[in-house]
């Protein structure tokens, strides 16, 4: 991957203090309608890729056989951050499975949540792998994995889940993936052009009515019905999807990638900042959101990310990230 | 400030997955010997210079006029975590020149210290201004301004203490600085080159006799006889300076800047990661150290650092953070 286009500028006083280069791609269903840097650009999507990776949860039957509801194909495509709402909505979900929380292969880290890891800190309890930020993730794999009758290693990728998830990845992005890397949950995730996790995006907006586009709509509309469920209070992907009413369904992914689905608009959004700060890419994917009319410069939740001010340990506004010249915002 | 030359790079499974561009040099009292990047690059040093900025408090003679010893200076040029002897440390110098918690304008935050930031979460208490990590640097504003006679707002521009320091600052550069930003303790910071700041460090890697060369000596004398005063436990500064055994003094700031005096080697360095990432900045501090024999390939220390073993919640490792083709590593 080359070093990309100038994105996201962090500004101190007179000077520019930090740079974040990136690619970045819109399309609509037929390809690239625009690109900055480098669109062929390999990357892995990380959590970005949630909603493909649930693709096989609803194609293969195994939702509709559990019963799955809007709140767990949200939770599925969510990077939450362990709140109480997240931990329970997982584990009510594997709980209704006859699943346990030892079941999960994902591994465990103390929450996000501020509310939820001062609880622990404060009872000296240790975090579960449902405060794990792909705790929703991993019970669709094993819901899944209960319907193809796999082996309890389902995070293997040779396992019949991790190769269903991968035939749908190929599938969405229309190559053949060059490899995969483990994920911060242990599970694949599978490399793609940057180009091609727009085309993705773009077909998640522009769905047919045969089983895929069945299931790429329902797991939009759960993640844009549930916004506080695929992240939580105060972060992006909740912020953004609130802020424009739906209009956008948008995904991070960790090492700054995110990813948007605009349904109105039958577009998809891809991009990744080099180095992999989550500040850039916060700001990156605003300003698109703001470019193409889905968020305005006054709306605060977009003044939340792009100009983002800078503020110190006094409150004393020092600086802030805003677009780079050439890039939209 | 132009991108700069990639200096380290992060791997996933067979995939350069993020990639950190910046800037560095190293410097003898000559000048610039070797580059990557930019050695003309302005950047803001932020905490990487708070040696500098504590020159004055030993020059106008109220270091001495005050009594400080070592432990006192090293936390005047500490960045440190917060934790209980950083904050009795701090607390204990300025009670014993009168002067209280509510004299600093540094603000509060969380310390990044894992046992103290718990203990006031499970009492439900706020932070103080103690434990902002520039807390020592501000009891030394204070000390010094008590000297001079200065105003209660010590972190103003156009006060005597900030105006000291900027002479102290542009004579160690050797450069007028272009402008300044307001850090994130508030006090102001002034932008340099590269080679400024490289020419800075390798000053104090060859003090000369006089009132400034000693100045200089006790900094950095103190700087390494106490390396859990100018971070804390868990951080590079320390680890790092433990490593070498005090042969390389290192200092961090925000932003990714990273610097280090080379007393047995008459060097300096700087350098900056021009995305601002700590993790990179440590990882190419790390090079370089190992680069010019300050530290060993195989030792513990230097591998926290570079390679950067990268492992997810269930402590499988899933790739690295490396030197880039083309910088040492």
């Amino acid at each position: 991957m080359s070093k990309g286009t100038e994105l996201v500028e962090l500004w101190r006083g007179e000077l520019r203090e930090s740079t974040h280069c990136g690619h970045a791609v819109i399309c609509d269903r037929s390809g690239v309608l625009r690109a900055w840097g480098d669109p062929g650009a390999v990357i892995y999507p990380r959590s970005s890729c949630k909603m493909i990776q649930a693709l096989p949860l609803i194609e293969s039957g195994a939702a509709d056989a559990a019963g799955l509801g809007t709140r767990q194909l949200a939770l599925a495509c969510a990077s939450h951050s362990g709140a109480a709402l997240h931990v329970q909505g997982v584990g009510d979900w594997l709980a209704a499975q006859g699943m346990a929380e030892s079941d999960l292969r994902c591994g465990c880290h103390m929450p996000r949540d501020r509310d939820e890891s001062c609880r622990l800190i404060r009872a000296d309890a240790q975090p579960c792998q449902l405060h794990n930020n792909c705790s929703g993730k991993h019970a669709g794999f094993l819901t899944l994995n209960r319907h193809l009758g796999g082996g309890a290693e389902y995070v293997a990728p040779d396992h019949p889940v991790q190769q269903a998830i991968k035939a749908a990845f190929e599938d969405v992005t229309e190559e053949a993936s060059p490899g995969f890397g483990i994920d911060g949950c242990s599970a694949p995730n599978h490399a793609c052009t940057l180009a091609g996790l727009g085309r993705a995006m773009a077909a998640f907006a522009n769905p047919g009515t045969d089983l895929r586009g069945q299931a790429m709509r329902r797991l939009t509309d759960a993640m844009r019905r549930h916004p506080e469920l695929v992240a939580g209070e105060g972060r992006a992907c909740t912020i953004l999807m609130r802020a424009t009413g739906g209009r956008a369904v948008v995904k991070t992914g960790a090492e700054a990638v995110f990813v948007a689905i605009l349904p109105d608009q039958g577009l998809g959004i891809a991009l990744k900042v080099t180095d992999g700060a989550t500040r850039a890419s916060e700001a990156a994917i605003t300003a698109l959101l703001l470019d193409l009319g889905l968020l305005s410069a006054n709306d605060p939740a977009a003044q939340r990310f792009l100009p983002r001010p800078i503020r110190n340990w006094r409150g004393i506004a020092t600086g802030d990230l805003r677009a780079a010249p050439g890039f939209p915002g």
